[in-house]
């Protein structure tokens, strides 16, 4: 047979982080210098991403993959989608950028997609000689690679996975007000919920418990805080038949 | 640095069919003989699978593939999970297949893995040289390769699907009874719901649309017959917004 087959693989991470207000996605520069003259020829934003080494499965290439780049360690990661399109590294910058790193030498590398959800975007984040920094999803574009065709992607699997199961809770504080996860559930459906029918279907959540607790050190009137508990989810799950509305 | 990057790629793809009883499995015989005296030196059973060509994306990988190892064309095929363990093709078996076959050259393959809901196992299959059957997946075990694996997944990936959407009726034709409905899901599911409760339920969905046609055919009494609409089922999401129940 004269066809080729494909022989290069990496793992792509989509950390994103809620910061009460939106929902950011942590980005690393990439900079192709000129070797001789040190002068930039181009400068992009990626998600962290890198080959699989042979002696690591694809979670520990993962979780490996993103402290390399950002320092972020223990973090739950979770593969959500491959990308494989024929196109997805053909840029010239990207072309470029492939010629002086010497590690794959294909026009076709298949990627696997990982996100993590993180309720805050105040971490730390180790530069390790990378550049990092957090970036509002909102009309962001323009990433390297087809790193925008990830991101959506990612998005898409969240809102699908919204308006499915309680995962939004993961992107929340332990405590959370009302209107912060309807902010959030907005956000991420593309839709807007009215505040008393939302907080009228919240009551009829056994799984979000509210706390005997208020909010601290805000110039409004405080509100009652709230947590999402698995148990009671999971418990509940069978006479719910969560589809079976 | 030292590390080696894993450089080999696959599809695979678990192709399971409802024949009304139970949720069966397609899978193709891999059998390795002796090219001196043709003898079999063994003989099991994989899913549907193969490497990527460098002129075709994942989708188009995996169409293919069903095609050429099953003659099964226009099915729909969905991507739910990569599996790159360290061990996967450690075998004996699988370690003289690969050497037998001459398309690898590693220890290290990461397959990405699609499924296909079929609503009867009673299609026509080309064999296209190959030995393909349908199998019950119920105790089911000694699959080729981590294909045991991926096919525990592919459940896991649907069993997760069943409780938050409505996934099931791809694998119910066109028509079908609440009894062939209970079933699947019980079977799926792996629970029991009490008849009367069930179909209680079934009647609160608007978007399981009672027929005015019976079954034929059949020796006892014939059954309602229902169809699904997912255009109510769409229409009707905002307000049933699925988790919040």
């Amino acid at each position: 047979m004269d066809r080729k087959i494909v022989q290069n693989i990496s793992v792509d991470c989509v950390i994103l982080g809620f910061d009460s207000v939106e929902i950011n996605v942590l980005l690393v520069e990439r900079t192709l210098k000129n070797p001789d003259t040190d002068e930039t020829i181009f400068s992009d934003l990626t998600l962290a991403g890198y080959h699989i080494f042979e002696d690591e499965d694809l979670d520990s290439a993962a979780a490996r993959i993103v402290k390399d780049r950002t320092g972020l360690e223990n973090i739950s990661l979770k593969q959500f989608y491959s990308f494989g399109a024929l196109d997805r590294l053909l840029h010239p910058n990207d072309q470029s950028w492939i010629k002086a790193s010497n590690v794959i030498f294909s026009d076709r590398v298949v990627t696997i997609g990982y996100y993590s959800l993180l309720p805050s975007t105040n971490l730390e984040i180790m530069q390790n000689g990378n550049i990092v920094n957090w970036y509002p999803i909102n009309g962001l574009k323009g990433l390297a690679y087809d790193h925008d065709v990830i991101l959506q992607k990612a998005i898409e699997h969240l809102r699908h996975k919204f308006w499915h199961e309680p995962i939004g809770f993961e992107l929340l504080p332990n405590k959370f007000t009302i209107s912060q996860m309807q902010k959030l559930y907005e956000f991420i459906l593309g839709t807007r919920f009215d505040k008393r029918n939302f907080r009228k279907k919240i009551s009829q959540m056994s799984y979000v418990v509210p706390l005997k607790e208020k909010q601290k050190g805000v110039a409004h009137k405080p509100a009652q805080l709230f947590m999402f508990s698995k148990d009671i989810y999971d418990k509940t799950r069978k006479e719910r038949f969560d589809f079976f509305v």
